[in-house]
């Protein structure tokens, strides 16, 4: 999720204490005592952007009862698993750039960038498993079970031109939703003894992470570059089949619509103007984001469920701001 | 660890009632509701070989006190974790062939390669995670963090012709017996309450992977083709220093090592028979047995600290074996 930076000191000023410690403690686990593996963890900072998954958990916590040591160390685990699949992606879409930084495999290489993403992954686990129950190790990798099996049907469904939006919902929900429903919901597991809390907050982090990969997805055709800092257009180019491109499809006339199919195969270069063209016409960047805005507005029905804190109010305006970002 | 195949349903014999009740763990453990993740799963059965590290921990429970249904988990955990590892390997390794069958990452690509591996490693922490206390959870993840830093630092050093005996020993203890030292360490753990026995058979572990690696090293360098499956002087390929080019480095005459160490770093085309002629003059491949035979031998003191059983013998017959490899 991003939201404008801008903004973040405000809507962090509930935990902005703790986020530091958070830091620290992904410092600390990420440590070796070989040098050339520091080196290698001192450019993960570019990796780190806005620390959403640990303010998740923090607000989520902060939201539902109050905070406790337990929450820093998970916010620091979420961070470390979501930096872990950021490594991974990163060899995965042959992407050069990250923030404005070189990535990992583009500055080393393919395998410093798998292993460092295995070893991200394994001290996300080890410091998970340091707490003094069970609970949190098991939800962490029923997570991270199904953010894997996302990641593999969406590269098994690439060039598929014949997605379903249903099909879509369901990867993006995997590979997504599921780690910011996660960091909700440990964040008031660990807060309170109240299972309709819990399901609250997990119910807001599956739906904002939902609507923040359709905006995501959006930009990717409709953004802005030099907002976006991405060249456009880059997952009809791997042949990833978007929300925006599913309804154009449907509702596209029969030729254009077999154009798009034919750039999404990878038949067809990508002509992002005609793309652009077509899904104004269509009106497929407006339905797509409606079908966020539905998402925006089941994720804020849950937070009314909560009592209002200062906490509710930053994860409310969080969850607004998904369909304003730019970037 | 690889022993001759017609000795293994003897050296199995006290498990291997056990073993394919892990099997069906680990299948179990894999099986997704999507066709697609299933198919992947079911290329794995050609990765598992020998399955030798649940052997480890089933024999290492038996012989320290006997057997537990957490026994045959954490053998399914070991296996996942050693599999996920090898899909990461052949990536890294860009091998084609593993055991006569094409690789995942040939068959399909390296992302879905990748993907698989963390899927699994996400499900080998997940298995663990539903044990009752956390002490496998911590050691499977505090393991999975040394095998991860040791093969970053190996990669680190590929084309290091300086490479020093103890940092080659260092690595292979990090990458290779950390894990094998795991499985007996946590076979004795859940089988006794007795700290001597743990101790023991965690060395035990421990000594005999870093004298399966420096014999798999070996063959590398001076194995048969038809016997090991593999080509020949891949190591030195790619630039990786291991301990009979270590040896012959150090004692051939400067020319000749400076032609070696030109082959490590890339500068010379591998000639493996001029390699093999040098590092028989050196004695470099006797020097690199007997550093194994060493190992073996320490392996073999440890067990002597252990009551007399039929699991303590297969374990015996096992490290013994490593010396007689052949592939």
């Amino acid at each position: 999720m991003s939201v404008e930076l801008t903004s973040l000191p405000d809507l962090y000023a509930p935990i902005s204490d703790r986020l530091s410690i958070v830091q620290d403690i992904v410092n600390k686990e990420l440590t070796s005592r070989h040098p050339s593996v520091n080196e290698l963890s001192r450019h993960l900072a570019n990796y780190h952007g806005k620390m959403l998954r640990p303010a998740l958990v923090l607000l989520s916590g902060q939201a539902a009862g109050g905070l406790t040591p337990t929450h820093e160390i998970l916010a620091a685990v979420v961070e470390i698993v979501h930096v872990a699949t950021l490594l991974h992606d990163d060899v995965l879409d042959e992407a050069d750039m990250r923030r404005q930084h070189r990535t990992i495999n583009a500055m080393r290489n393919n395998e410093t960038a798998v292993l460092l993403g295995d070893f991200l992954i394994s001290h996300a686990y080890h410091l998970c498993s340091s707490l003094d129950d069970l609970h949190a190790a098991r939800a962490i990798s029923a997570t991270t079970n199904v953010v894997c099996e996302g990641e593999i049907i969406e590269v098994n469904n690439r060039q598929n031109d014949a997605l379903t939006e249903d099909e879509y919902l369901e990867i993006i929900r995997a590979k997504t939703a599921t780690l910011t429903a996660t960091c909700c919901a440990l964040g008031a597991h660990y807060a309170c003894d109240d299972p309709v809390v819990e399901s609250a907050l997990r119910e807001f982090g599956l739906c904002s992470g939902v609507a923040f990969q359709i905006v995501d997805d959006v930009l990717d055709i409709a953004g802005d570059e030099s907002d976006t800092g991405k060249s456009i257009g880059r997952d009809i180019e791997e042949g990833s089949t978007t929300l925006p491109m599913i309804h154009a499809i449907r509702n596209a006339d029969t030729s254009t619509a077999d154009t798009l199919r034919a750039m999404i195969r990878g038949q067809k270069p990508v002509d992002i103007a005609f793309v652009q063209t077509t899904l104004d016409r269509t009106g497929s960047i407006d339905y797509a984001l409606d079908v966020a805005r539905g998402h925006v507005q089941s994720a804020l029905e849950q937070l009314g469920r909560l009592p209002e804190s200062p906490a509710l109010q930053s994860l409310t305006t969080m969850v607004e701001f998904i369909l304003r970002r730019q970037s």
